[in-house]
């Protein structure tokens, strides 16, 4: 942490600064400038307020230098986390995907893509069955009976199934029926909820808040492995920002920046974080070349629908293409798609 | 709702658009232009998922018209919700100020700043007792023993308290103690929170989310108001930007806006909504200035620390210079401070 | 400036730090902490590029502490600016009110509004004749003719101008016309017009950039000073954030901050800051409550048209009624409407 | 365009609404639905200001329908722009990269880092001789001397040069010697700059402005077609957005995007849109797989300097390494480095 003084500040106040430091535990190291005195401080600041140091007489500002995190840091665990469940690995050499709509409507839909995705290479099914929306007059979804869907969609396919959960209450319910739980971008910085996820054996998708830096987004997941839950995936989704052509602003930096100082698998999420089916492609191949884990991708299957052949739509078709690409991308980044090296050698 | 096609879209594909919207029991009324299509719709839009029309072949864009909420809207109720706790009212002509500590640290903390600021004018007694924070090792607050302290403080006051809710389960602990149930910036949108709030017989202070759009924000007044709780106090608390001189941006013109197409009154927090004390005075007399019903602010009372004394902190004093400027702000924009006209008339 | 160290530095990059910043003529000072380094450091930081130092092995950030910017700088000129333009001042005790079309369109059209919006009690009349246009297809002014005409309505009203200039080669033809020397937001950055307009005589109205921070503001003006101008008046106008219910965001919070940081006077562009007429007015109230220094509105009449009595445009009845506001407000804060006092003493 | 009036809007108003488009010379089309009546406009629209639509009473909002430029546009041209400069081309099957320093500081650095450049693959070199900076204190570049060592390493090399001019009048010196001319994002809206481009011979390389929309920035290209020059590159460089741990939001998302909507090539700035050397090469990886004409990169060579094995850096070593990944993702999306196919068979 560094205390600069304003460029007129008093011997007094300096002082004052120097003793209120000390006596939160910490130590002062005054050092005068040609312009004004600058104070570093060691010891544990993590813990100090940034602002009630700023509040003190001749203070311009504070600096925080250290992390505000630890579980999470690279520092603490220098080696990737590698998540796996049933030979499916997340965050080591192989390329994960999710994929399945955005809600669970019924038993035939639901399995109707889920075999659609399985087919396409897909190693994880998904599909919202508690669904958070803006408006109270919109679908909510099934609830349990949409848990009891993707279970049999597992059952049938083999598939992992990721679902979300919005609630610390309902959280014992998902987990018996879900492999992965999820925490949308609304509940990144629902405690209540992180702490009790904390608690879960079910590993975390964790989805980053539509305005949340980088230090939040961290500190949400720190939240995670505090509780002792270390089985932990990021998916950056999107942010707010100006740009209104997107629903979001898919911010594909986050994957080398979040890689550099975690140790955590990070996804992306182009469906949700572009809202623009044209976009999914495009977007999911600069994720995977930018070092992401993995994509997690919304698949439509509608085939009694006017709907059903939207050409920008990601079908049952598509989405194999986007396999495809991502397998290409991803070779050329040393990545391979969960499953393809099996393949290789079962038709070599 | 009107739809927009593409430049070459063709008869076949306009016709399907139609067909779709009037299989989800819509009317459409295609209009032809000099360079492409339009289809203006009419009917119930407001369930309609736009993303299912703009995925069928030849759709340029879908744009929405209609609001997508009703109960808090003007058009629902033209006349100003007012709402009147044990006499402070909340809506109306008066203003109505909420100060306190961002946490209650301890019973003496609480009550030398509820006595401090109901001497200084304030009607409403802020203080957290359950605190979300970024990060797990920072303190979350007293929890129920921190109610305990806001309820004494009312006795000893005669103050209204506002406090924090976090989670839906710990709702019915916070009801016994507080008038006013404030949901945080985070919790903006977890709508599990809000319905159980729906249903509560407390007024609740719904504070906008850091990059809540104000049709968001409404929707989430709608969740209050749909589940049977009309006594909702909006509050704008800043929105994330690039600023950085700023913790968040302040923006004031959410203020008029809200108030031309709502009828449920809006205060703003110059405290969170800039994490600058400096910046508190004349960003509160802005929004008052604006049309504001009131601000929520922070005071401090540290007599034995060295932070007491801080120039630029919302002591007590300075507490007093700022409900005299509100005061005379107030004025100008023809409202008065909750108890002026009393104390004026006491003292004529 | 302190240079942070990453918490596994060794002492061979530590040292090479603190050389290659001796080498740049400036004084390291490293300080051990419990988990890493830091190195403060003292000189001449402005003109040090801070990126190159990040660049060096073990640097885990730098951070600027100093200010960018001089001569704007309250400590280089402790007391406020006041520029004096004929008996009219800005900056001082005074508001100061600019008004007029956004374009000159015709010797008609600003005539009248010149004569309008004397009456209503402004002291600069606004309007352009070189509009920059997003589009290569929009009206881009009348060009010297609405130069022409601006310097009519200033002959027959005694109303100050303040005109846009957009090139450095067309700043002399506009000199001649112009009281003020506006720069638009776009051109904010435009190092070759600012430097020429620092070497002009006539005042600059700076307008911020739409994504500009406070720093790249305050270096912008700087430009202007360090060429000699230092007549300059800053604008904020609105940014660039995810909002869409207004075309800007008018940031109000650089009010405040920027009069604590600079002596130079600020106004507020509530009509471009928020693009909605029915804003105009509370916005208007917010900035003057803040403590600007003044505002610029766009005011329309078109008698002959549809147009004019549009109730949400700021006619010249509804720019009186907003002249009494901002008067109301001006003297809720110790401030005056220009022409105020004399009036007052003229009615007394 | 679309008018959409207030629930409560009346005859009257509506009557007005469509007397005054006629009067524009546009045909309203009144279409009454269950809640409001909306009515679509046809007709040359793109002239219209929607903001006075706006102002007529009874109206609630306009929305615009059509695309506010056409050269740009794909409408116009489908197939895509591909520009050839001395069998270099930039927006075909080639992946063109352009590189060298920020600034150009001293012929002796120049020519190294030209002669690396051309090793490592790239055929555009890159160097600033006029900078434009946000401080006045900060260098401005060697100007013409600037030029005519980038001529030197031309003719030296065979590198095209692209350099940046930054106001209409020098643009006349900077053709003399460049082979493409740069826009920086903060001239983005310099119109006068623009209008005197458009009439060069010299392609242009257009950077999008920090806060551009795509709307924006395909305007201010349609500002250089519409003067007769069709040889525009398109620039993403990233915009700014709240994130702090990169100076800008690379915003791959605009690449596909402006692909569809636009048959300009467009590069990505990798070293600009994130400022940070260690992002450039996944970035640069991103924005090619993306679908990328190709990326603008900063290279360093600093021998005598402690700066020049910075770890972070982009050295000669490091862009060799990123030519190379950047082959490797662009033959995963059907693209190649331009010369590659050359190399080949000139190796077979």
């Amino acid at each position: 942490m560094l205390i600069v003084m304003n460029a007129n500040a008093t011997e007094n106040q300096i002082e004052r600064v120097c003793r209120q430091i000390k006596e939160l535990g910490l130590s002062p190291h005054p050092t005068p400038g040609l312009e004004r005195m600058a104070i570093p401080v060691t010891g544990k600041t993590e813990s100090i307020d940034t602002v009630q140091i700023e509040l003190l007489p001749g203070v311009m500002k504070v600096v925080r230098v250290g992390k505000p995190y630890k579980l999470v840091a690279r520092e603490f665990q220098p080696e990737d986390t590698v998540i796996n469940l049933n030979g499916t690995t997340i965050g080591g050499e192989q390329l994960v995907v999710m994929a399945g709509p955005c809600a669970v409507e019924s038993r035939q839909q639901l399995l109707e893509i889920a075999h659609a995705v399985k087919e396409g290479g897909a190693s994880v099914l998904r599909g919202g069955a508690f669904k958070p929306r803006s408006s109270p007059y919109s679908f909510q979804g099934l609830g349990e009976r949409g848990l009891e869907i993707l279970a049999e969609a597992r059952q049938e396919t083999g598939l992992l199934v990721v679902t979300e959960t919005i609630d610390a209450e309902n959280v014992s319910m998902v987990e018996q029926y879900a492999d992965i739980l999820q925490v949308g971008a609304r509940n990144m910085q629902n405690f209540v909820l992180l702490k009790r996820l904390g608690q879960s054996r079910k590993p975390v998708l964790l989805k980053r808040g539509i305005s949340a830096t980088i230090e939040e987004f961290l500190q949400a997941a720190e939240y995670l492995l505090s509780e002792g839950n270390n089985r932990v995936i990021l998916c950056e989704r999107g942010v707010r920002t100006f740009n209104s052509y997107t629903r979001f602003t898919l911010d594909i930096s986050t994957i080398p920046e979040v890689k550099r100082i975690s140790h955590l698998p990070i996804i992306a999420d182009p469906s949700h974080g572009t809202g623009r089916y044209r976009m999914v492609a495009p977007m999911a191949r600069a994720a995977i070349a930018a070092g992401a884990d993995g994509v997690i991708v919304e698949v439509h299957t509608h085939p009694g629908e006017a709907l059903s052949d939207g050409s920008q739509s990601l079908t049952p078709e598509n989405f194999r293409k986007l396999m495809f690409q991502i397998g290409k991308v991803g070779r050329a980044v040393e990545r391979e798609l969960a499953g393809e090296k099996e393949s290789q050698e079962y038709h070599g």
